[in-house]
């Protein structure tokens, strides 16, 4: 499908032409895809379908953004991205977690997730919050079994992890959403997504450095203040889309934000003001980018610029 | 209140005397309860309400059963029990975290827990599910970055708490009793308390083994086999008092499992004959401490010893 000016929600350069749709990192998708496809819980019997549930969010495609960003993020610092991959699978593992939470009727009340039958939909609520907490679960269960660093710097990541996705981060933002309790104003409105979505995604790419003990301190903010501003782009370029994408493009049921009476970036700056904020918000993530690149010597941060890239320009 | 026949859910010795209440280690608990009040999960004013929303349920009293046996078992080898405070209290936050998600109205739908409405009654089951989600995460937030030790010993009782809680531990057993999946006879209903409640309750002993860098294979044989059968100890008086037991005693309403249809030791042996498997469920639980006690030198099982025999008697 060609893009047209209604699904692309960074103002094109120039005049008037559509940005050019941005390539995606699709080897580091696929290795990720086959990870996440081999994995077992290794349940007994009586708890298949346990498995069934959370290996049916787990495996519901996307374009896991969160772990190959920390593939890329890898490549950027001169390793092998599948040194990484049980972390990456981690954070994928929570990121699914969270999507079936926040999809039960006590929260968003969402039927459709990645054009399927949300996982309470299809296997029933009980079941759908014990998949959730089973994968968060197994989250720790991969990252501390399978992958390999020396053990301080997988404390380290682990640590990070955790505290990204608990009561000062994804968890948090959560609970600001459902609670309605967020600040008056825009600066409200982008602490609680930095909390909500911006932490796991920065967390995707400030684990890795843990677990590759980089340890300068500019270095470390570069990459920092890249990640955290992909996750703010990452978040304007969802509101757009709840309001200019499709249930097709999608994969879920549009309007939903306007339905839970949700602020967002469009109810606060209308859909224009929001594409502006994301077009700047996407050339603060690349200079950022950039400056990570410069301190990671002669590595290729070329992975890192297409996702930045495809997370403004997405479609999907 | 004294004890009576129909509340002592282990057979008397010798002639109908009913067993005299044990005596637990209330020095324990009050350390375990000092350092779970003054625990703050350092949230933004957005996010009080969640943080609320944890330390309603996470001080809501109980015996502390799990972190109080992890202080114990510190002391049964000779280290000092405050020094694996950290880790008892992310196993009390986990507790405190399934029962929260237990007493939802999607899974056993209870109202009460330990005398006071359960957290989705006092806040929103949206808030009461996220509160869960934030103490899981809190747990390990707490763990791994409070609790002294080296590297290599914290990531092997981590991944210890991560497993006894994930898949193929206690949310397994979770899923087997909602879903009422468990094979038939006692061998299923051991196996869905094994892993319901048993692994948790192992967890509190063998993750301070890991700890404390234990190796000795027949050393933590000894422990374990002591912790697996006092966890089988709690499940079948549990089942016991919920037959026996008046909400007063009980802090939440009696019959809850009759009214699940859930098949419980008592509904598999009857009253009296769950009685007779715990008084020699806890025979065992004590044989096996011995064991353990002889390969811990001249250090003190006193405490754990209290502890089973507690677990074998309580009333409450």
């Amino acid at each position: 499908m060609p893009l047209t000016r209604e699904q692309d929600p960074v103002p094109p350069d120039g005049a008037g032409r559509p940005a050019p749709r941005a390539a995606y990192p699709d080897h580091l998708r696929t290795v990720i895809e086959d990870y996440l496809a081999q994995l077992r819980f290794e349940v007994d019997p009586e708890s298949a379908g346990l498995e069934e549930a959370m290996r049916y969010s787990l495996l519901a495609g996307g374009k896991r953004i969160r772990p190959v960003l920390a593939l890329a993020t890898a490549a950027a610092i001169g390793r092998e991205p599948t040194s990484v991959l049980p972390l990456a699978a981690a954070i994928e593992l929570i990121h699914t977690y969270s999507l079936i939470h926040d999809d039960l009727p006590a929260m968003d009340d969402d039927d459709l997730r990645r054009g399927r039958p949300t996982c309470h939909k299809a296997f029933g609520e009980d079941v759908a919050i014990l998949a959730g907490d089973g994968l968060y679960a197994e989250a720790f269960v991969l990252l501390l079994s399978r992958q390999q660093a020396p053990a301080n710097r997988l404390l380290a990541a682990a640590l990070e992890l955790a505290r990204a996705t608990g009561a000062q981060g994804m968890v948090a933002g959560q609970y600001i959403d459902v609670a309605g309790t967020a600040q008056a104003g825009p600066d409200g409105l982008r602490r609680l997504h930095a909390l909500k979505t911006g932490r796991l995604i920065a967390a995707s790419v400030e684990c890795v450095l843990l677990l590759e003990g980089i340890s300068e301190p500019e270095r470390i903010h570069s990459f920092s203040s890249f990640a955290r501003e992909l996750g703010v782009l990452f978040q304007i370029v969802d509101d757009i889309l709840d309001v200019t994408g499709s249930p097709e493009t999608l994969g879920k049921q549009q309007g939903s934000d306007e339905r839970l009476g949700k602020r967002t970036y469009v109810t606060e700056f209308g859909v224009e003001g929001a594409r502006e904020l994301a077009a700047r918000s996407h050339a603060r993530a690349r200079a950022a980018l950039s400056q990570a690149a410069g301190g990671a010597g002669s590595h290729s941060t070329a992975e890192l610029e297409q996702i930045t890239d495809f997370i403004a320009n997405r479609s999907f």
